[in-house]
């Protein structure tokens, strides 16, 4: 850790962030539970698992095509539960206000969270609003924190993948990284694109109900799908080998990439889940996913090859193949 | 609700606080856990009652004799669980970070988090960082979220509360509230004043362990002892009366509320609880607090009267009696 001030990349999701929790966090605030980095706490209480996770949600702008701050926190915090094999319980919403926000927006965007709440079939249970001057905030920002029950049998974990596991994701990366970036920049494309914002617990429930088979399963949001495949090759050890011309990708998402020069496999997704499983099951899995409105483009990218630490690594389009490293932090600052 | 945009009052735990939540929050999040509006949550698991609760942290200045919002966030979340009876299980810490902000003072606050959680027996078990830029967050915000698990055989809610109970608090009032006052102001008194910051979960355990006719706690945080004492008097229909005399107020802390015009009722508490006890326990329950390193102050202030919804009645320290209602806001903002 050598910068003796934050930058936006410590807040990525990528090296910096990684940095941050590991020179920082990590160290004071020491536990076994938290040094499992994955995206839920997991704790035993008698003869039941609970997993537990919070996130802060400062995405700019408040709204935009698919979604906006409100639904988004919400299906945040349940897809953090669902990766872990939870089965959200209840949620909290915590708001930071700037002085000066209009009432109406926050009207819009508290029903927008009401109303993915209720589609998930989650209820908020508790909450909590502090405001401050303006100019000391932009203007809302919002932290969830969800409780799950876990009554998968084995530990979803980076700790169960075994060489061999086949990697799946649920469907078209890049769509809300790509999203917020051309609403953001105003680039006025003409195009349908929208953020795949979406509760996955339905999904991840069919899943989980068809395959005692799945090992791991991460949502790829910040940083997009490279950088939590590469990261769960680091802490693993495994190589993991994925094929550039499976993933799935839409056109849109494409055009607007090569535009800005952008690579969709860091780009954010906020309703997608990379599945590792044994590949006896991939197919059963990738049916499931296929027949959910949520991964009707799922496809199957990729394997976990032998433990030699070389990494994640992309077999490209035109033949070759590179080491494909964790970006330093997010190419678009406040995607979430 | 007719204010079209937020003002700083809405976020003091006073008049305007209680409009936005009655008036947005609860009908659309709409269920019974947030009708509550308790500290927590309480929500039944199996044979197991959890509790659940939220808050963000946005206090100004981050570093106040006493503590800073590190010890605060953990110190706050742990006695939100508390006086809804919850043996703290698990926290998560959320930051929201300005670009640019000092790495030192993040280590300082997180160490000083790890600290107040262990202290406390308490784990930080998830986290999450977010990063926006220079100006758009005023240096660091953090949210707490905690988990416990209730063992108290009766439920401790406004709805448990009984005509001629006891109303005791647990020590001097307004010590963190001035602290940061005169911190912010620049006062230069010469006082020792500190805030109160502290966990209480150790005092109120011990509360609960010593006698089983304990009905209700809250923790005077925001709003200071007046608001919750009004809240509770409004929501539980009940007169509520308290003495002045009786109430425990620092000399120091008179002094600051003389100069600036505050009411010590109305200053915030980090480290206090409100009681609400059958009266047969109170000398029971005030010698546990007077024992007690966080209790050493504890005075009996009043009594619950009856249900004829007349609020919250002062009896003044010249012989006078009058209604204390619900202040609009904190007197104070970002007092935590």
């Amino acid at each position: 850790m050598d910068h003796d001030r934050i930058l936006l990349e410590h807040g990525g999701g990528g090296l910096l962030s990684h940095e941050l929790v590991t020179g920082i966090f990590l160290p004071l605030f020491r536990n076994a539970c938290l040094e499992r980095l994955e995206d839920s706490a997991v704790i035993t209480l008698g003869d039941r698992k609970l997993c537990f996770t919070t996130d802060s949600y400062v995405i700019d702008p408040l709204f935009f095509p698919g979604g906006d701050i409100g639904s988004l926190a919400v299906h945040g915090t349940i897809n953090d539960l669902s990766v872990c094999g939870g089965k959200p319980l209840m949620m909290s919403a915590g708001f930071i206000l700037e002085e000066g926000f209009p009432m109406e927006d926050l009207r819009r965007i508290s029903r927008s969270m009401a109303e993915a709440a209720q589609k998930a079939g989650v209820s908020i249970v508790t909450g909590d609003t502090k405001v401050v001057a303006r100019g000391a905030a932009d203007g809302l920002f919002i932290n969830t924190s969800g409780v799950g029950i876990i009554e998968y049998p084995s530990p979803l974990s980076v700790a169960s993948i075994e060489p061999g596991d086949a990697v799946i994701v649920s469907g078209t990366i890049g769509d809300h990284g790509a999203t917020v970036l051309s609403k953001r920049r105003e680039l006025g494309l003409i195009s349908e694109i929208r953020s795949d914002s979406a509760p996955l617990n339905g999904l991840i429930g069919s899943i989980l109900e068809a395959s005692p088979n799945v090992h791991c399963m991460r949502d790829p949001t910040r940083g997009g799908l490279g950088a939590i495949l590469a990261e769960i090759a680091a802490q693993s050890g495994f190589r993991i080998t994925i094929e550039e011309t499976k993933l799935p990708v839409r056109e849109e998402v494409r055009g607007i990439c090569e535009i800005l020069g952008f690579d969709p496999l860091f780009l954010a997704n906020e309703g997608k889940v990379a599945v590792f499983c044994s590949p006896a099951d991939a197919c059963l899995i990738l049916d499931k996913m296929k027949n959910h409105e949520y991964g009707r483009d799922a496809a199957l990218i990729g394997f976990v090859g032998k433990r030699n630490g070389e990494g994640l690594i992309l077999n490209t389009s035109v033949g070759g193949s590179r080491v494909v490293d964790l970006p330093l932090g997010e190419l678009v600052p406040r995607i979430c």
